[in-house]
């Protein structure tokens, strides 16, 4: 199914030039400094369930597909919280997929299952009701072998390193137990801080009891909170974090003066605060976090733009992170300005934007990386992270930002069999995009190979202090 | 002027392949579910006027450009209702157009005419000054034919089914009359009730005492006015109709109750309703339809977005539907919230949802349909319905919603002698996609010639249940 | 480093198609009706300073980017109103660049750059560390030869015309001495009125006095403002000026009454109006504008939708227009409406629109322009003045409103010596977009020869009256 040249441009003079790019970095280890593996897996070492798990299940981009075309999410396995029946027998599961897989043609999706069927697994027809079973069957087998458990597959990836995003109340026990494994595979953890930060998340005041408990600071005052943060921030960063991550609803951002900082605090913590509240002290904490990092050298992300759980009855039955996220038009000049104000021209910074909304990549993105010495543009993420999502980024972010304002791929995910075929998706997509323009005569081949792989490893390792 | 190999990709091995793809559904019937066609061409079967009626005073997409260079309405032919005198010479009308062809250049409009002409009359050279009235004799003398008779064109075009679009109080005497004559020809209608669901719909009240007058309802009452919308869905549905149709300035949803419900109904029916009123009803509405739609077996199409009669100097002296409607900014994620909460997750319901802005593609249609069961991607509509619309619609769509939650085509014509030019520009370019994705080694050409029928015929028949 | 073929589609036949265009239009003088040089280097004709004057330290493209990737403004030579040291030394202003060249990969700006270096200086290799030095000393030295005088430059660019842009109160000595010089080269001034038109713009209250004073008018009445500017407009126009030009935040256009807009003006004129008093003042003015360039003959350009002075550090310490203007989001349809409604219809008057929000091009302007016999869209304008961003730009825009609603290029720079090499990108970024037409069929070669000299030539000429 993977042809050698796949995802190359067309034109047999410009593919050339591509399959020479890509012949540069196809190899390269896989810098991966955002996603959502479990670190457990590692620390444990665990086989690997069954095929149906590992592909369809727990991976929200395949069930939401099928989920769409009139699958039930109990047909595909997925446990509702609710406690009613959910299909338990995964080669069902996976005949399932087999039956709907041509809803996926033209998917990332598709890219990345056929990827990991024919590299890992040896299975080289498309998968179809027909050979359903013998490609349960071959996977299912295959994950009993030392060689597809969890730790195998990471040096098999050629994984150098990979963070995975972890809540601030986590007690980062598996990336401990790894460390103290001697296994030299660097798994490190991700500050993500959401459930104390945002007055809207489900439990957010027990949150906050949980946070003092931690930190031993007084979480209920506004400076004993973000004493906590930093403490935190510091055991992130002890067990080898570089970045910490933020989830918000938009860009919105603030500079309160501590006073009104302090008054707004109080209100959110107070049972019930407006939601207007909720968004300033949302957009607040991100100018608080951007000082820390200025302090504390993490590197700062915001994945801002996307309504989370949409779908009330799926979250209500299956609760979060079902695939019925949707991203939202946003706006971040506006929004941003407030922390740029106060910190944008500083250059020991680095702040990665991310967005769901492809025209501010020109618009907003774009000019505002292309000017502030703290900002860099976030790789295309989520919905975008395909082949043409990737083309349209290099498209209309180059002109006006260059590429050394870009932080190269993340895979940003949690399907672990994915990620080397996402990273070469994106290298075959740079590759492509960088050999058009060679073969445009706006770059020489010479730049091109320098950049191809600056792209592949260099800009993320650098960028995220790796 | 019409190559073999028009709109298919320049790079050889991937032309070869579209037209391999092209080849298989270039004879496909013609499945038409969504126009403007006038069924009383079928019912009467009369000769068409003339060339310039045809082709220029009828047709919004050519006299919207040809006003744009500084002809006047009048001078094409287009009657004005402030009784001022217009052109009544169709040779000089057709001499206008031929004036300003090369205005045209690049556009989907010259397509479809060089296509009529050259295919329906034999016309291989462009129009141009010089030709004019060698073009005008032929076509007029043409048309006298009784092989260019709306019937024989039907079949000529080899129309499997097409759909007008009818108002809620129309009394479908021509869909009779075509039923009534023997005629196999499918010509059916749709329910399009925005004149008496739109409290700012010229005549509102009006409409509505003839909604009652025919439906036998008591039309004032929020449950009569709700029986009369089922009786006349079903007098449509005994007519044939398998869709409604709904054109919205916003896509606005609400689900009220029925007490509150209630009280809007009464409060714009009431004079000079307030614009918050009428947009809620309009919003509560589409919920109300969808609800109809479980029980009927309609599929519901929602067209919104478009600012109606955007020049008052035009909608006063020429009426509605000149050529003035100019898209605007529009928000689904929050505003189709109300009708999905309530039946997104619905199977056995079809909303199929149409945008005139692009940038919503990525954002929020194809995250919207690549998750809600009810949820379908329209075709790209009106302005967007040429060969870089659609392959910006396929680019931007496909990797989150794939083809199976698209619909195939329409024409959304009521230029008779454009719908098999259209629906060639369709094939040609999803032809021309697929061939693409073919050429990278994305999908195969197996799967290519399936996707291929699929999105010429197959999807559009499934999806509107014809 | 110039290939032949750059930027020419990679598909040979396309190029061999794409190369006969160019070839007809290489060689066309330059029509300049839009852009940001001094009249007073072709008044005085005196050598420019130096390489880092000439293309680092007053190019806001360049110094942005550098900026982004941490080099302080000062580094290149900008001087900070607050009167801190920068670099004074050209030399070493030129070494940072090259230090950094490998930014602009991909960017508009090193196409630009590298044109130049090898048009005008002879320098055949890519700007670097290793070879900074050279390329300094040989483009000092050019300059100082009689042919690198700005008449001289004028000449060998072969520009029929170019227009500058003028405040309103400027006496407009450097034209007149231009002309007084019986150099025939044609300079011409654009009436650009922000700094009386704009209450936000620093100083308005003594740009106002100074207007009465210039005018002879009293410019504290309304009457008497309106008066002063016929008069100034009128006194333009005696210079060469064919064309106004607004750059305004939004495009907000009103059209009060008389009684309405005097009483505005009253408020706006005292101290610290509101901000809806002064967005609303600025939308009145541009009906105002258009009212007078439909007696004076003015063509009309609305530049809507820069955030400028975005960064607040760098506007204390280097002022207005230090690369920290950001584009934002823009609505069209709702806000040209008044204007439209009064004058859209007018076939005498050309207003030109240009945005930065690429959303608009197929969504807002260009049905705007395929509609209204008044209306034009500007080139792609500033950060979308590339490669990649003409080509969507037709792409989005020539379905919807074809070619001849379009008014060709212009260049929009300060930067003197990017003119050529900006000309040149857009005829071959023109030339390929046309190619790709005539190789999927859709134009002929000889419509493609005759839209290639429109587009590089013709529109501007005719839009601009010159």
């Amino acid at each position: 199914m993977l042809h050698e040249d796949r995802l190359l441009p067309t034109d047999p003079a410009t593919r050339a030039i591509a399959r020479r790019l890509y012949a540069g970095v196809q190899g390269l280890p896989i810098v991966s400094p955002h996603g959502h593996t479990d670190p457990r897996w590692f620390a444990e070492n665990h086989v690997f369930p069954d095929p149906a798990q590992l592909f369809v299940t727990t991976d929200h981009y395949v069930f939401r597909m099928l989920y769409s075309q009139g699958v039930p999410l109990e047909d595909v396995g997925v446990r509702g919280i609710d406690g009613a029946a959910s299909e338990v027998d995964p080669r069902q599961v996976w005949r399932r997929l087999a039956e709907h897989y041509r809803a996926f043609a033209g998917t990332p999706t598709r890219l990345w299952l056929d990827y990991s069927f024919e590299t890992l697994f040896g299975l080289t027809e498309r998968l179809s009701p027909d050979n359903a079973d013998h490609h349960y069957d071959v996977i299912a087998e295959s994950l009993q072998r030392p060689e597809f458990r969890p730790r195998a597959m990471f040096e098999r990836f050629n994984i150098e390193a990979i963070a995975t995003t972890d809540g601030a109340l986590d007690d980062l026990r598996w990336h401990e137990r790894i460390a103290a494994s001697g296994w030299p595979g660097r798994v490190i953890p991700t500050y993500r801080p959401d459930a104390v930060v945002d007055p809207g998340f489900p439990g957010f005041r027990d949150n906050l009891a949980a946070l003092a408990e931690l930190s031993g600071e007084d979480a209920a005052s506004w400076s004993g909170y973000l004493a906590a943060h930093r403490k935190r921030r510091a055991f992130f960063k002890a067990h080898g974090a570089t970045a910490s991550d933020h989830g918000h609803p938009s860009a919105a951002t603030a500079d309160l003066s501590t006073a009104a900082a302090q008054a707004l605090f109080a209100r959110v913590i107070a049972p019930n605060p407006c939601e207007e509240d909720r968004e300033l002290f949302r957009a607040q904490m991100l100018t608080e976090m951007a000082a820390m990092s200025l302090d504390d050298g993490l590197v700062m992300q915001i994945h801002a733009g996307s309504f989370r759980n949409h779908n009330p009855l799926v979250a209500r039955r299956f609760g979060r992170d079902m695939g019925a996220d949707i991203p939202t038009q946003i706006e971040y000049v506006r929004a941003l300005k407030p922390l740029l104000d106060r910190f944008g021209n500083e250059k020991a910074l680095t702040i990665i934007v991310f967005t769901l909304d492809e025209s501010t990549y020109s618009r907003e993105l774009a000019p505002l990386a292309g000017h502030y010495p703290a900002l860099r543009l976030g790789a295309p993420w989520w919905f975008l992270d395909s082949v043409d999502g990737m083309r349209r980024y290099r498209q209309l972010t180059t002109e006006t930002a260059g590429f050394y304002n870009t932080v190269g791929f993340n895979d940003d995910t949690r399907a672990f069999c994915s990620i080397p075929a996402r990273h070469d998706v994106a290298r075959r997509a740079d590759c492509a995009f960088l050999a058009e323009l060679i073969a445009a005569h706006q770059i020489d081949e010479t730049e091109g190979w320098e950049l191809a792989r600056a792209l592949a490893y260099g800009l993320a390792k650098a960028a995220y202090r790796l």
